[in-house]
């Protein structure tokens, strides 16, 4: 490949001038810039990114900090970022933080050393903002609201209009004894969603039933056995996502009970797994092309109608799937 | 944040020296070496990663390519991946190629400009290597084998023993009508899989039947289909992977078809996925997790035992699910 020297040999310039031409960091009469890029276009010369990223300021790399990548909720968003990134021509630097606070931090210092535009991070630490202000870049919070954010922008579904949602469709469907797996209460997800159940069922004057559980497959099977334990007359179970819904039908299953016959289910979130499955899942979707096309605007500044508060709410859709009597 | 000159003004040395101690470009003599070292502890000072790199010619940076990130094999590679370059200390740029030869060599290039240390490239398109010897990183191909590879790595599963070992499972389980959905016949993994299960067909005398798929769940719904229509006393389907499984699942079930009673299905790749079903999903699994901590190696350089042909081929293993009716 040409190298600098090459293309300012021919041009009859330095290679500071070249350089100066190539980046735009100062001024070059006419025409000299003409010789120089008549040079560049003649020896095939392409600058080296890195070198360009130096002077810039800018890798062009976008940072994705997710919880779990496999996790499809996760994988489906960070295929809307990589698609919006791709076509701005930036690249995503995807890191997975296990959920680990540790790893989330390390990974946002390799991406301040890296100079990366931003980073899109959801993380499921419910830890306050201290830990992120220290760090320059532009970061744009996916589906995890922290409290006290400070500088940082946030993008989110109607999580409590989306609680809401779940249990107004269980009642509609016939449900009267309606417990629900909450997510992390630490997190504003696993809060409003629980919240917006709450609600409806002060407005049915409903006892409200919970059990507490995580986003984790694993954790969902177990969340089901204390259910069908501390609430055996239960007819109908909000789970705090996709996941938890898919791990509770097989628990019901093997008990016994016929979803949804016996024992109706609905999730969160919408994942694409969700119409694979036999039976389909009802659930209350979230749009995650749109929102990760938002967050890759957020980070490039080219989103249209920022909030004055930096904060992007998402309405919530439902959709009817066989694990629920669909009585509507 | 301290700069070079800080700390080569403290050490009493020129910027010249502290970058040479940093990087290791040239020898510097001990009693200067320890004076550097100490200034840039006392100032806290981090070298800029981007301009090491320049140095380095290493962005300490793994691309990832992949067809399709939505894919729980893919995610679930790419999360093995992540780890074990984390543990090295290299980031990894993911790309989604969408299957799209053009996404797939912009995305090279871009990451040859990046200066990546090397590519880990999980292809569907079966075209032959030219397009790959122009890219001067290192390339290890994961389940993806192309003819005429020229210099790159492959790491790929035994897909051969992987479609025999589905047949041949598929018979011990009693069916004696197999039909294979296949994957792409470009692709090794595709064309090996099938030279397996024929191979089992032409030992027991039984007739291949065949239908052509792709390794998107929704062709496997056209190909289930297919499979009733001109092979209707099928009573075993070899799916050519584990999304195409859970789509037949849903076809036969539609059908009015029990599973496993009338029609066994088997899967392949072992994705977590399968567990999570119900029924769980019996597949031919492949050690998922080895295979992306060993592509890193190889880009590395610091795999073990690396062979002569720079070809490491994995075992498979069956994992016994409830779409079988598991008679060994």
């Amino acid at each position: 490949m040409a190298s600098i020297r090459e293309v300012a040999k021919r041009a009859g310039v330095s290679p500071a001038t070249v350089s100066r031409v190539i980046n735009g960091t100062a001024r070059v009469d006419e025409e000299k810039r003409e010789r120089v890029e008549k040079a560049i276009e003649e020896t095939g010369f392409r600058p080296n990114e890195l070198a360009r990223a130096l002077y810039r300021k800018s890798s062009k790399i976008i940072g994705v900090i997710v919880p779990d990548i496999e996790n499809p909720f996760f994988s489906e968003l960070a295929k809307a970022i990589e698609k919006e990134a791709y076509e701005q021509e930036y690249r995503i630097l995807l890191c997975n933080s296990d959920d680990q606070k540790e790893k989330e931090l390390a990974n946002l210092q390799m991406l301040a050393q890296l100079q990366a535009d931003g980073v899109i991070l959801m993380t499921n630490t419910g830890e306050k903002s201290q830990s992120y202000e220290a760090v320059s870049m532009p970061i744009v919070f996916v589906d995890r609201r922290l409290d006290e954010m400070g500088q940082t922008s946030v993008i989110e579904a109607d999580h409590y209009a989306g609680g809401k949602l779940a249990a107004e469709y269980l009642i509609a469907c016939g449900c009267r004894q309606i417990t629900c797996i909450r997510g992390p209460q630490e997190l504003s997800s696993g809060k409003k969603r629980y919240e917006g159940y709450r609600e409806v069922c002060r407005q049915h004057s409903m006892k409200e039933r919970f059990v507490d559980s995580t986003y984790k497959y694993e954790d969902g099977a177990k969340a089901a056995e204390e259910v069908l334990r501390r609430y055996p007359d239960t007819d109908g179970i909000i789970a705090c996502n996709d996941m938890t819904a898919v791990s509770v039908y097989k628990v019901l299953q093997k008990r016994g009970y016929r979803v949804p016959e016996d024992i109706q289910i609905i999730g969160f979130d919408g994942v694409k797994f969700g119409r694979f499955l036999t039976p389909e899942l009802t659930t209350v979707a979230q749009p995650i092309k749109e929102m990760g096309k938002c967050a890759v605007q957020m980070i490039l500044g080219t989103v249209k109608e920022l909030p004055r508060d930096r904060e992007m709410k998402f309405p919530v859709m439902l959709i009817k799937g066989e694990t629920t009597k669909n009585k509507m």
